[in-house]
């Protein structure tokens, strides 16, 4: 075949083993979480795996093809252990890097082949039929030596459903372990991908898996691999901080913020995530960029609260405001006051945090009074303590 | 209503009238791009708006919630300016900022109430008897004033079913303009999201409008509102890099590189797409952050492509692995060499740039050279035309 990548896969040490992952299919109606969380699993998606999925980490594989990103082989390895301390179940990496890593030979071999009439006519130049044989060829070969074995389309979502699901049927006839589909240009949306992901569950085996690929150009991501999972896909690709080819793939960190609300106990107890900000700090400094001031849970914003009815609230009870808890990854939550959009209420929490005892009135003027300086200047938290210590001195 | 915020909105000049947005609902199956275009418009979504959307530019209300916006009325005017330039249909702000900006009087306002047990509990304590007299109380008055109005819930995702589909039918009944539904903390899902606007969709007149605000925590603000259009919501709420409370709500950029993919000829007449670019450096540069290295369209990798296999067909055909064109938004592609990734097309190719003509043999031969010399260290595009001259000396 030959335009296919020579990427593999390990298995990370924490991750669980093929058989495992083949016997864990829960029967319709008794995974956890189905009732008495109303972000977790549909009740009416049965084949739903959002509270049973698995990560492979692609960081030393797609994440090589972010244009910043080059790992020697020290860098690979503290990426590779990071992750596995993280609790990843499988780390994707060059055939190369594999064979390096892994001594005893690699766990998997990934076959991929673009399937779509763009990269039939602008890359490999192959036809369906060509295709589908070489295919079961190498998938053969590669199975005749104990190895295990995915097939993947390339640019699924521009592929013509009838090739697609035909070639998908013929490799997991002859035994394939899972199957991939890719987002490759990134222009699925979350509605194609749960029909495409529970079209294809439909014609394949059972006990083959199904693993999801996708590019974040149009911004669905991460909402593309949480509708793989309510459809029956168990896998997803990631990449920490999400790089890779262009502006990248499903971000581990993102992915982990939207699992954490349908499943918390799930990810909680599987993946270590005081490790996360490390982790990402780690791949930052290698590839030579910022964290974004964005980024889902360690964006320095992501447990900001500034508006004052907001900010009231937040006092009273974090969950009002929050879907995720600062302190489940190592991070603190900050309620922004010295801004005309400050409310008296955090005023006094912070005027209680110094140990000031004032009363209401005297946070409301208090407050009154910042709303018209802060219309001039943003106040620094020390310039605030000031300004309440002259208050209560005048 | 005790703890409604005061928002409220200008049209902006290059914004359709109400009049015109009430009468633009297109008859079923007669929608542009319903056939010929694969992502975009589903058939049996016949209420979808993915190819007739609006834009509510928040920037100067949500964004001003964001830890580091601090906007000076000259900063305001300017980030209005620009957004108006570019074609967002409305300006949301402040209310204080609509009385300075429109010496007339706003255009609309927003009237918002948090109808999630959370939100009632604690933040302003009303039940839901208490929300709705007072919600229909006010919508009477401002309609009595000739102005239009909007009545959003918030935390409509945590909100009890029943509670909000009865308040939305009453503020309906009584001619609210438009209706508002809010992912205040960020939880919801795209599913979710279609199954609640098709379902309110269902309870309240054809004429009224649904306005979606979807916050970022969980990485579907995107994904959401695209789901949203196509349940016949309308308009969506945006600000400029995606700025706001805690890591933001649906970005401008990310909204447009989504929606160029449903509907590309829709968006390249309404929005001028050329200035987005020059709109976000304002913004980032006002709050004082950098614009994210994976920023939809506009960070610096969205049009790198690394990857040999890549290279090669980007180079034959850019849309193989481009959804979006960067020329339609004044930006470069970026075809990278002088890494161990690169192909032998992509260095012929940077050959034939300089100028220099090498036959196929030679450029594989300097394909194989660089593949060794960037396991060291990534080549700069000036080592790599060096290494180039001086294998053709030598």
């Amino acid at each position: 075949m030959a335009s296919r990548r020579n990427d593999a896969y390990v298995k990370a040490s924490s991750g669980t083993c093929l058989a495992s992952l083949l016997a864990n299919s829960v029967p319709p109606g008794t995974q956890r979480n189905m009732r008495n969380n109303p972000y977790g699993q549909r009740p009416e998606d049965f084949l739903s795996n959002v509270g049973n999925f698995k990560i492979i980490e692609s960081t030393l594989r797609e994440g090589e093809q972010f244009a910043n990103a080059f790992f020697d082989t020290a860098k690979k390895i503290e990426i590779a252990k990071s992750l596995d301390e993280f609790g990843v179940d499988y780390i994707e990496c060059h055939m190369d890097d594999a064979r390096l890593a892994v001594e005893t030979g690699v766990d998997g071999v990934d076959i991929v082949i673009g399937t779509s009439s763009f990269l039939r006519e602008y890359s490999h130049g192959k036809d369906m039929t060509y295709i589908t044989k070489t295919a079961i060829e190498v998938i053969k070969f590669v199975k005749s030596k104990g190895i295990e074995v995915r097939f993947s389309s390339e640019d699924s979502f521009r592929s013509d459903l009838v090739d697609l699901l035909s070639i998908y049927r013929s490799v997991d006839q002859i035994g394939v372990d899972r199957v991939g589909i890719a987002d490759t240009v990134g222009c699925a949306n979350p509605r194609q991908v749960y029909d495409l992901v529970r079209t294809l569950k439909g014609i394949i085996s059972s006990s083959t898996e199904i693993e999801c690929h996708f590019h974040n150009d149009t911004g669905c991501a991460i909402a593309n691999a949480y509708a793989a999972l309510e459809a029956g896909a168990s896998l997803i690709d990631t990449s920490v901080l999400g790089i890779g080819e262009r502006n990248g793939i499903t971000p581990l960190g993102g992915l982990i913020a939207r699992m954490m609300v349908a499943d918390r106990e799930y990810v909680m107890n599987k993946y270590d995530l005081l490790k996360l900000r490390d982790i990402e700090n780690i791949v930052a400094e290698a590839v030579n960029v910022q964290i974004p001031f964005n980024n889902y849970i360690t964006g320095y914003c992501a447990f900001t609260h500034k508006a004052g009815i907001h900010a009231k609230a937040i006092l009273a009870n974090p969950s009002t405001y929050e879907i995720l808890k600062p302190e489940d990854f190592g991070m603190s939550r900050y309620v922004h006051v010295g801004s005309r959009l400050t409310g008296w209420n955090s005023i006094k929490s912070r005027a209680d945090q110094l140990k000031l005892s004032l009363d209401d009135m005297q946070c409301k003027d208090i407050t009154k009074k910042i709303k018209g300086l802060a219309d001039i200047r943003e106040l620094t938290m020390a310039s605030f303590s000031l300004l309440v210590l002259l208050m209560l001195l005048g």
